[in-house]
């Protein structure tokens, strides 16, 4: 399968003295690096939102954590991590509540652990190696939920889950590159995402650059959409899922996959399976994440509401398993998800 | 009841030389009129949305006709009907689309043709009629939907069906505002509306000079916001409805119905008689109105979205009947409406 012609986009590139970041700021109308030639410029970097999604910051950090050993001298691994620890917490708590920072900086330092005098190859592989991983899984989950759409289908997605969020090819989107790749999806909506537009601002500029023509519709148009008869499958990523199969994932997701199964369409959730939490028993034990109303007061910078407005603003919503049609993570696809499927594919996992 | 504090915006003011309309593409944040002077006036005045929403276009033109009226010297009704003649095709003109405004101007045109040498006292007298009219429809509107709300409930309404949007009180608004007054309601949300953003322009902007605490959400967050136990009626205007008592109205209201349902919270329609269509048999049979995609591409005049993207832009959806706990009108509710229930009310109005 010719997925490659489908993948341009990479928001992290490796420059072998500096880390080029592609500035998500700034997109669709500029496309511009930042070059980070240091780990605290990596860091600043993830804090001010050049680099987004929860993978591409981890890999952003694993690079970050490669520079910063630049900067030192030491005489094995043990030695190293003890001089690099304070760059690392820096960068550790450039976005304190992500996940994959965590665990990509944690695999940065058990390396380095065991390391010897070749150390700085050694931090150096495991950069590579998480991101190499990352984009491995991801084509593979591309073509395990790619097999699930019949040909001739129309797909809609959420928010942002492609190249730029990941180390390429995407998770959600990817699933839709490797689709449309091998010629089973013959319509792409994306829907806006309020209020930070990802839909709007990242993804159809995204599917753009590879060629994927792709529509862009309102969050509330959705039903009307799918009502029509356009829309066979929901494809979207997710923040976390519980150990029951609910999904909690970007605000507006729960709203399309309640319109979706209205309408008989169905919905397939597309994550690596470190977005699978088996220690959360379901969606009711999430706290959602609330943010600043001002981001609904404002459009792109330009105030729309009066002053005195209240706004409710959260970021997530859970989605129940039983809405949910197909988990697809690189281990493989859970049909019609509930406590028993989950366990039966990521039993192992349970207390992580 | 004191519905009067909880009404102080009026959008069309006659000020016996001119007409003074509310400037609502400045709203929120410049209050400011626009004064007509002349009937082309007023048709500039509605065709460049000044004035928006089907009655208060149809109470502006009505006022138009008065203004023309003062250009003209006629011995009786018939005699200023032909000289008013090309006045009234530009104020007809000026929103080809707008049902209310034909409907005013009929009405104008029906009085003046038997009127006598009084003519331009029967002129101002149909325009204060139109006015009144529809003031009083939203009041008694506004005690029949409120009498349906359970004391300590909270609501939700999509775009903007308030004072702004017709000679003053609202409809779907009206209800909300009645059932404030009444103290039936403990929590008002307003939803974004994109593509427009009358929620969050317009809406919250109209509560908050009434003092009525309301919150904005994202067009996408109503499912979340549901699914947690705000919200006990979804409640919203209608630009049509049909005989089986199926609703069109702004795009997203069909969304905020299925995800209502799903959670069994409920939905009111609250609209003038003269939105129901009897010779329409079902929504299967309206054809919905596409606009300019440009209005997904942009926010607030700030271009959102890359070059080259496609957008998909309904302005209506259709609510099916099933999804529809009342349907409000002056004339009286159709609880769960069908075909039968829609005729025993408004069977005399078949064929209009």
């Amino acid at each position: 399968m010719d997925f490659d012609r489908y993948d341009r986009i990479r928001p992290i590139r490796w420059m072998g003295d500096h880390l080029a970041l592609l500035d998500q700021r700034k997109l669709p109308f500029v496309v511009e690096d930042v070059a980070c030639g240091d780990s605290d410029a990596v860091a600043a970097a993830i804090r001010d939102l050049v680099v987004r999604g929860a993978p591409a910051i981890g890999i952003s950090a694993a690079w970050g954590a490669v520079l910063a050993g630049r900067g030192i001298e030491a005489g094995d691994g043990a030695d190293a991590l003890s001089k690099l620890a304070p760059a690392l917490d820096r960068l550790q708590a450039a976005r304190p509540t992500a996940v994959n920072l965590m665990w990509a900086l944690a695999r940065v330092r058990r390396a380095l652990r065991v390391a010897g005098e070749n150390w700085r190859e050694v931090l150096e592989c495991e950069a590579r190696a998480i991101e190499a991983e990352d984009l491995a899984a991801n084509r593979h989950m591309g073509a395990l939920g790619a097999a699930l759409i019949e040909p001739g289908s129309g797909v809609l997605t959420h928010c942002n889950t492609g190249s730029l969020a990941t180390a390429g090819f995407g998770t959600a989107l990817g699933v839709i590159r490797a689709g449309v790749a091998e010629g089973r999806i013959a319509r792409v909506f994306a829907s806006e995402t309020r209020p930070w537009l990802q839909g709007a601002r990242l993804t159809v500029w995204e599917l753009l650059q590879d060629g994927i023509p792709a529509t862009l519709v309102g969050d509330g148009a959705v039903a009307h959409l799918i009502k029509g008869g356009q829309v066979q499958w929901v494809i979207v990523g997710a923040d976390r899922i519980c150990a029951n199969g609910d999904v909690a994932n970007k605000i507006g997701t729960y709203s399309h996959a309640i319109v979706a199964r209205h309408h008989g369409a169905r919905l397939m959730v597309v994550a690596p399976s470190s977005t699978v939490d088996m220690a959360t028993a379901s969606g009711d034990d999430i706290e959602i994440e609330m943010r600043d109303p001002a981001e609904l007061l404002s459009v792109g910078g330009v105030r729309m509401v009066a002053e005195g407005v209240q706004a409710w603003n959260p970021v997530f919503d859970v989605t129940p398993a039983g809405l949910v049609d197909a988990i697809v993570t690189e281990r493989g696809v859970v049909h019609q998800p509930d406590a028993n499927r989950m366990a039966a594919l990521f039993g192992a996992q349970a207390g992580v």
